[in-house]
């Protein structure tokens, strides 16, 4: 590369940000705070200082542990801008997977929000790596042993604020997956990639400069998708949200003029759920992004008909977040309601700066694109992870000929749209016959008065496994087992029928993905 | 770099577009072609298979020389896509240019319109790298000498198609300055920085999946500002436009529903003088940019009355064409017509994708932010070019410790906006002060019945130099000399008024450049 190449990276987004839009609002969030450009970029700089001036080196992990805030948002800038990687801790795990994670990614400092900090200091002296917990918040209640950040980072002596990697392949976060079977893996993130997914994606969701966009998603997932840069390149505003209701989500949306944002399907359930499914009148347009699980073409249909524009994306935490998108068609125009929602149901095709997506059998070769062959999605791009931190052996089974395997099995539509039938784990084989949870769970939603569903295996003497359905409720409503066997029987084969309906609440993990492994267990322990 | 890392090149835009959008109309021309992105891939793919086939190896030059047609779209990814060099020509220049162009970049292969081939077969004795002239047309005025085109692709062995470089950073084309003094430089662009660029653009121009781009500007001048790629890179249509004529412009922005087309302030002051100013009503709303050369707030305020969207563009063939832009504000939405006009006349800011801009004294110190101190515009970039073709000397002079010295003089607001006062080489010089030729010509310019006008120096006993005026006024408006001397001295110091106006149609490039060159020697032999 030519010596004037200058390092791709997300940091120059905030740079042209503060440097174009100096006084705009950058973020605003439920502490009241609300930060222009200028500051964002100011108070990003003295993080990386104080980092720096506490002994934080290149290629250290700093950990966070916040909800969605204005911190959170200013470490996405101000940790790497010292050179450091990122490590963003989901606000729901659980005191030993805190003491896992900070081990295994060696964190030498923890920023971590007031509200959240008597767990660290629970579970302090079983960690081995940590030097300082910095605990951000209005001072009020700092725990014994932690430093309080305003203090902290106006104690520390100034320095050259946020620098670029001199290569771009360093890594620029890790992201722990969130774990549905065994140990979190550590996806580690690029400066490169990061900088490209996130130019790709605010393409793809339309983001621009007069885009208000709330932050539902936790930014701590797959680092927000990448919008914490995204949002901040094209100079649009953050609007932090801690809690997802939906009536608070809602009055968001109409008091402070949003324009985007992102919710997994179990969210936007909630909404309608809410809003009993009721058109919502917002003076702007409002576009929301579905992804982190595959959304029922029922669910696509209710958020359209509250008014709001719908794109579907697809990713995982190893793919910097969405990596696929439902593109629409001119021709799509022409579909009823019901028939563009199962068409946007399906996955989609890759985004502007994914390079290759393809589905394929055990050999690497490409599945028919007749809608029915079944293969594992796999992909080729720089918004590919580099590795799991510190763990070559599953780094090497992730990958194939440069190709990642994303464990996620698919179709391939006659038109090139990828729709998924099931994570590789989740399949159901009965009686030698594939069963996709995912086909079984969308016929369930569409029943009136379901709500969420969830398909899992059970193991079975005659037919090795069968499906058996876990489906919760709309208050109210007078739904039996009966009822959705039959409604299945009528629309698939019958061997995909639920052979036993549990009526529960779902388990979930913090970040909506419904837990299969749980329900799965509930079986095997004879529930 | 990680092995699994994807080089950045234009050609991954047309991979996806002709993949998802395969259907879609990517491109229509005058001589009623019509090509899908599915055909405009597999022609891509035919004409690199061709060139291969023909012994054309990477890094290899192959030069074309068209108007806009879709032809010319296809050898932006079809040469490249052999891991050639593109080598697209001014379809004005003349005999002895061509020759010195063809031979100094080495071209092995050119590929010709027919509607231009002449002027090929009178230079074919002396080019000394050419070996084959491959004429595209519709095969009725083959020359003697020229391959077919259709004839050539067919008769080729297949191969791999499209081939995306190993190194990013290798060259895609190579641009040769529009040569306002002395020998035209050959400008590299490497796959990297127009990946970057297009991005950036297709952003700050907000480029869509249902916008439709008209071809005024030339596709040839700078890779069309990247636009062949950008407009590629969301799926959009390209409108291929042959001869710039301003009925013809306004019939199919309305026929074909264009949304956006770019166009030098000649054109656009061309535009104005046909509709009379009058407002023109589209069904679509029309965003055009403008750069090439500085607009006059006057020609600004008067697109705008068109009912234009307008978006002020800074840019040359050494940074990829764009890589400033006059990114509106908020604020400036309570501003009067022509205060708004004077703001947006402003080169700008930097766009996305470029890394730092400034202004910089003769020390390489940053001028104040005052509007008012002088220096040259230096840029850092991945949208920077590699370098000048085979010339080291010229290279090293344009470039300073990894900045690339523009040779644009400008001031610095204190918003941060850039403003161009001049070229370095057309500032002049009287009586010790310095007179910017753009600011004496916007005022002229704002003077009712003046249609174009282009200050220079004229050597003087007494002041070292004086400004003289050249003026194009509108058909029937009867105005003197003495009338714009009087406007100028009212408006600006009076050592800034010309000495003497000149009443004459001006000389241009093919690029709507005013030749002050010409001017200026026009003075010098007495005129």
């Amino acid at each position: 590369m030519l010596a004037r190449s200058v390092s791709l990276t997300p940091l120059s987004f905030l740079r042209r940000s503060a440097d174009v839009f100096p006084d705009d609002v950058a973020v605003i969030d439920e502490s009241g705070l609300s930060i222009s450009y200028a500051q964002l970029y100011e108070q990003s700089a003295h993080l990386a200082d104080a980092l720096r001036d506490s002994g934080v080196r290149a290629g250290d992990r700093v950990a966070v542990l916040a909800p969605n805030t204005a911190m959170l948002l200013v470490t996405h800038f101000g940790v790497p801008g010292a050179g450091a990687v990122l490590v963003a801790l989901n606000t729901r795990l659980g005191p030993s997977e805190y003491t896992y994670i900070l081990n295994h990614s060696k964190a030498r400092v923890l920023l971590v929000d007031t509200t959240l900090v008597e767990v660290v200091h629970r579970i302090r002296a079983d960690l081995t790596t940590l030097e300082l917990v910095v605990e951000m918040g209005d001072g009020v209640a700092m725990a014994a042993g932690s430093t309080p950040y305003a203090h902290w980072v106006s104690a520390s002596r100034a320095g050259p604020g946020l620098v670029s990697p001199i290569d771009e392949s360093a890594a620029i976060s890790v992201n722990y997956t969130s774990g549905t079977s065994g140990r979190p893996k550590g996806v580690v993130y690029t400066h490169r990639g990061a900088y490209l997914n996130s130019l790709g994606t605010a393409i793809s969701f339309g983001l621009a400069r007069d885009s208000v966009y709330l932050w539902t998603l936790p930014m701590f997932h797959c680092n927000g998708w990448c919008f914490p840069w995204a949002v901040t390149a094209v100079g649009a505003r953050h609007v932090c949200l801690m809690k997802v209701e939906p009536a608070r989500v809602l009055t968001l949306i109409a008091d402070e003029k949003v324009t985007h944002f992102c919710a997994a399907p179990v969210v936007l359930n909630g909404l309608v759920e809410h809003t009993a499914g009721d058109p919502v009148v917002f003076a702007q347009p409002v576009r929301v992004a579905t992804g982190g699980a595959p959304p029922s073409p029922t669910t696509i249909a209710r958020v359209r008909a509250m008014g709001m524009d719908l794109t579907h994306l697809y990713g995982m935490t190893e793919t910097y977040g969405p990596s696929l998108v439902c593109e629409p068609q001119e021709r799509w125009r022409a579909y009823d309601d019901m028939t563009l929602a199962a068409t946007m149901a399906r996955q989609g095709v890759r985004t502007l700066t994914v390079e290759q997506v393809r589905v394929v059998d055990s050999a690497m070769a490409d599945v028919a694109r007749d809608g029915a062959s079944v293969g594992e999605i796999a992909m080729r791009s720089n918004t590919v992870m580099a590795g799991y931190l510190d763990d070559d052996a599953a780094t090497a089974a992730a990958f194939h000929d440069g190709w990642f395997l994303t464990g996620d099995l698919a179709v391939v539509h006659p038109d090139g749209y990828l729709e998924i039938h099931d994570r590789v784990k989740d399949v159901i084989i009965t009686g030698g016959e594939n069963v996709s949870s995912v086909e079984v769970e969308n016929v369930l939603m569409s029943f009136p008065g379901v709500v969420a569903a969830a398909v899992v295996a059970r193991s079975d003497e005659r037919w090795g496994e069968v499906p058996v359905a876990f489906v919760t409720l709309a208050r109210g409503a007078a739904v039996t087992a009966e009822d959705l066997v039959t409604h299945v029987r009528s629309q698939l084969a019958h061997f995909k029928a639920p052979k036993a309906v549990i009526f529960a609440e779902l388990p979930k993990t913090s970040t909506g993905k419904i837990r299969k492994a749980v329900l799965r267990e509930s079986l095997r322990a004879g529930g």
